[in-house]
C-alpha cells in the first residue's frame, strides 16, 4: 500500500463493515444545502429542528423531556467515503481525520450537543441545530454534566481556532 | 402492535438494518466481565486502557496527542436486542431508553469522554475507562469545550442520582 493510498480511505477501505445500525428517525432542519450551513451548534443558537421519531421507538422517548440538553448522534449520510489526513473548515492545515470534528470519517457518524425544546408525541424538538435536513438519526442520549463536561486542558490545533466556530459556514468540501 | 410489543424492541424490530459501519480498532481494558464494571467514566477514574486502531486507519490519529480528552464511540457488542422502557442502573424505576445512558439501545452505540493518556503508533492510551475489554470502537473525536460543554439545567431522572455513578457498578441486567 503506498503512502497516497494509505491518506485515501476510498482507495483502502479493505475492512468488513460488518456493524449495522438503523435509524431511529429522521432530523429536519432549515439546512438544506450542505454548503453554507453552521458547523457546529454554538454557530447554530436558536436555530430550531426536530427529529421525527419512527413509531416502533417512539416509546424509547418517555421522560426524555425532564432533560434540558441531549446528545444527538446521526448519520452523515452525504459524506461518500472518507479520508484519514483532512483540512478541517476550522483550519488551512491538514490533521488526521480523529483529531478533528470533520464528516468524511471511517465511520460517519455525527455528534451534536443540543438544547431539547421539547417532546410531543414522537417529535423531539431541538434548538441550536447544525445538521443538514433529512439526517437519519442513530441514538439520542441525555446530556448529563457529571458525566459529560471535563475540564480539557489541551485542544490541540482547536486552541485558537475553535472560537471561529461561532460564525464560519461551511463549504462543500466533504460533499 | 400490543403495548407489551412496542416496549420489548426485539419482537418489533422491523425497521432494515441499512447503516453499515466496521471497528476503527479494538479497545482493551481491564474490565473482563459486563457485570462489576464502573458504568461511567467517574467511576472508573484512573483507570487505564488503550484502542488498538486498525493499521488502515492509523494514519487518522495524526495531531491526535495534542488533545487531554476525547470522546470514544464504541459498539456495545455484548448487548442483545433491545428495550424501549429500562431500569437503568443508577434508578429503581423504569425510563425510555432515550432518557438513559443504558446499553440496551435501538443501535447500541457507547460514549465515553476519556483522558488522552498519550498516542504511541497505532495505539490510544486512555484513562478513565468504563468499557469492557474487547469492545469495537467506532470513532474517535477530539473533545472541545467551546462545543461539547453547556449549562445543562435540568437533568430529568438523574437529578440525585448521577452523583452515585463514581461508585455504583454495573450488573449483568443487559447482557
Amino acid at each position: 500500500m503506498s503512502g497516497q493510498e494509505a491518506l485515501q480511505g476510498r482507495a483502502v477501505n479493505q475492512a468488513p463493515e460488518d456493524i449495522a445500525y438503523r435509524a431511529i428517525g429522521i432530523l429536519h432542519s432549515p439546512h438544506t444545502d450542505i454548503a453554507g450551513m453552521p458547523i457546529q451548534p454554538v454557530g447554530a443558537l436558536g436555530i430550531l429542528g426536530h427529529v421525527d421519531v419512527h413509531a416502533d421507538f417512539a416509546a424509547g422517548l418517555h421522560d426524555l423531556q425532564g432533560f434540558s440538553h441531549v446528545f444527538l448522534l446521526y448519520h452523515l449520510h452525504r459524506v461518500k467515503g472518507f479520508d484519514l489526513m483532512v483540512k478541517p473548515f476550522l483550519d488551512n492545515d491538514r490533521h488526521g481525520i480523529f483529531a478533528t470534528r470533520s464528516p468524511s470519517r471511517p465511520n460517519p457518524i455525527g455528534l451534536s450537543v443540543l438544547e431539547l425544546a421539547g417532546v410531543c408525541g414522537n417529535t423531539v424538538h431541538v434548538r441550536n441545530v447544525d445538521i443538514l435536513d433529512g439526517t437519519p438519526v442513530l441514538d439520542i442520549k441525555p446530556y448529563v454534566p457529571r458525566f459529560d463536561v471535563w475540564q480539557a486542558e489541551r485542544t490541540g490545533w482547536f486552541a485558537h481556532k475553535a472560537q471561529n466556530a461561532d460564525t464560519l459556514r461551511s463549504d462543500d468540501r466533504f460533499r
